[in-house]
């Protein structure tokens, strides 16, 4: 599966489907609509999967980690090698991804798109290394075209894989030291609004921090110049080697019909680019949580999607979406496993 | 353990404990505070247990059920007859609360407090019917005192059970037509507020019928006076049988140092009771989700607590409380299994 064929294989969700959905869940034991979000939830599912009884499970979290060379600006609170040393915190399973990622019956894939240090072989780490992190955005360009679309591809490769070997409900997650920085400048240029409206604290800056961070953003758009209206352009320019990944990797589950439960600010800046792609993919999206970073919400609404939680995160590598994917396995199991009014000899008659 | 001798069980929590509980989550391999509230509730649950490294399973869900005189008014959209219909359904397995419970790995307990039915013997069903359901209370109180307090001692009682029994969580639910209706007047008691800010549509109302239900509990009101200052007096005019038992529960759960996490609108108004009678008692109460029932934020708001989600449910039965004991679970899992920084060798050194 290539970018460019990705267009014609995703479809709108089918509204009959949607239909049949709604109709059975209007059917078990409990007043209409009484479940909200849960059964919108369902619904989405039946709709995305195309079966009336889908199943969610087996789950994958895949955590696309890579470095950026923007954090030689400053803009974050933790160094640079704190990525990769979290990455072998998520292979030694020691990490809030891998603890959310068990308890919510999710394998995690860990996947090195750009770390800027060689692990050698390593038992677990998915090496799809494009380059040791990107160039400096606030300069110029953070990767070239061809850097960009590979990226892209390392994260449609992954979700077909992950489809090919049966996994039913995919999520995105993501490691590399100031991306919130790259997510931000995204959320800028797919958004139309200035830096300072989509640009927050990050790991823990100060005030003095976010101001420095907001005039990297700046700067790094003036220099770069993104283009809007073509999502690669900006993912080359403003953009993160995982940030890219996640982009394919939503539009290759969306391809292959499974759901995609997207994570915080970073996770939603590559769902975006991909929804800003091919805009038919926003309906196989899950959008997990609303981040406290203060550019999320808005790239939420470019794409029309409600978080299902707002529980104050800010982590990432995929800690809000394994919630989501065990939010998603219980609104399923709502559909699959309850009764129905008839089956369960309950009155549906409305009092008069 | 009885009403009487309560409030010197109930103790605030330690706030040693907890300054150790946010200490060791500072230390684990993410930002400070970047769980938000899962670290709010992971601290919460070491002072409710006195435990550093709690655990919140085996999980119970009580789900209490009794009928309400007051449903001859006409105030819900369903026919009375559907509380022991479901009552059957919860007892089979096919209801909501059956698939969100086994979903989280609860237990449930079906608990008839005052049905209007008579089951005869039934394998699974708890018999603590204390009468056949509440007089209509927009005609008089809904019981006597003595009736109250025997409701109450009833959730005691099955808290203390639960918790000799080895179960380390506890869910509130509750089934019972009409019984929006009652919860709406206790709101309105205990807040202070009109009942036109604390009446919804329960199951389903019109417009109409949302009018009638205002007018019914505000004669409610008129009729019985009910004194705020005193919780038993309140159940007793205004309330219900299972709403009594929740008040119960929550205080013996409390009690015995076992985190309860309230569901919505109605169990919400037996917990707040619980706290009026006993403000310590707030401590050891989660609040699942809100509810779509507007009086459900005046109540959590009368208690200071924080609803964990907001999934438009209006359901009851504990299918809230039922998610709640699930991310209880996740935010436990993380204080219990991820590392720290020293152990992964990951810098928790700030940049300049």
């Amino acid at each position: 599966m290539r970018l460019d064929q990705i267009r014609e294989l995703i479809k709108p969700l089918d509204p009959d489907l949607l239909q049949k959905a709604q109709a059975r869940l209007d059917n078990l034991t409990k007043p209409p609509g009484s479940l909200g979000r849960l059964e919108e939830l369902a619904r989405q599912v039946v709709g995305v999967t195309g079966r009336l009884e889908p199943q969610v499970w087996p789950k994958l979290v895949c955590t696309f980690a890579a470095d950026h060379g923007v954090a030689a600006e400053g803009v974050s609170a933790f160094p640079q090698e704190v990525t990769h040393q979290m990455v072998l915190n998520f292979l030694a399973g020691g990490a809030a991804i891998n603890v959310l990622a068990r308890f919510a019956g999710a394998e995690v894939w860990v996947v090195d798109v750009g770390v800027a240090h060689d692990f050698g072989p390593r038992q677990g780490l998915l090496d799809r290394k494009i380059r040791p992190g990107t160039a400096n955005l606030a300069q110029g360009p953070a990767m070239s075209r061809a850097e960009a679309q590979a990226a892209v591809q390392v994260g449609l490769d992954l979700a077909n894989q992950a489809a090919e070997r049966g996994f039913k409900a995919l999520a995105t997650g993501e490691m590399g030291i100031a991306n919130t920085t790259a997510a931000a400048a995204i959320a800028s240029v797919l958004s139309g609004r200035p830096a300072g409206q989509v640009t927050g604290r990050g790991t823990g800056l100060d005030q003095a921090g976010l101001a420095r961070k907001t005039a990297v953003i700046e700067r790094a758009l003036e220099v770069n110049r993104p283009d809007p209206a073509d999502p690669l352009d900006v993912l080359t320019k403003v953009g993160g080697l995982e940030i890219g990944a996640i982009m394919g990797f939503c539009l290759g589950g969306a391809a292959a019909r499974v759901p995609v439960v997207i994570d915080g600010f970073i996770a939603t800046a590559g769902a975006l680019l991909a929804v800003k792609f091919c805009p038919a993919a926003a309906e196989y999206l899950v959008a997990a949580h609303r981040s406290v970073e203060i550019g999320h919400q808005v790239m939420l609404d470019e794409m029309g999607l409600k978080p299902l939680v707002d529980l104050d995160l800010r982590l990432g590598e995929g800690t809000g979406a394994a919630l989501g994917l065990n939010l998603m396995e219980a609104a399923v199991r709502l559909l699959r496993e309850m009764a129905t009014f008839s089956s369960a000899g309950v009155s549906d008659k409305r009092t008069p």
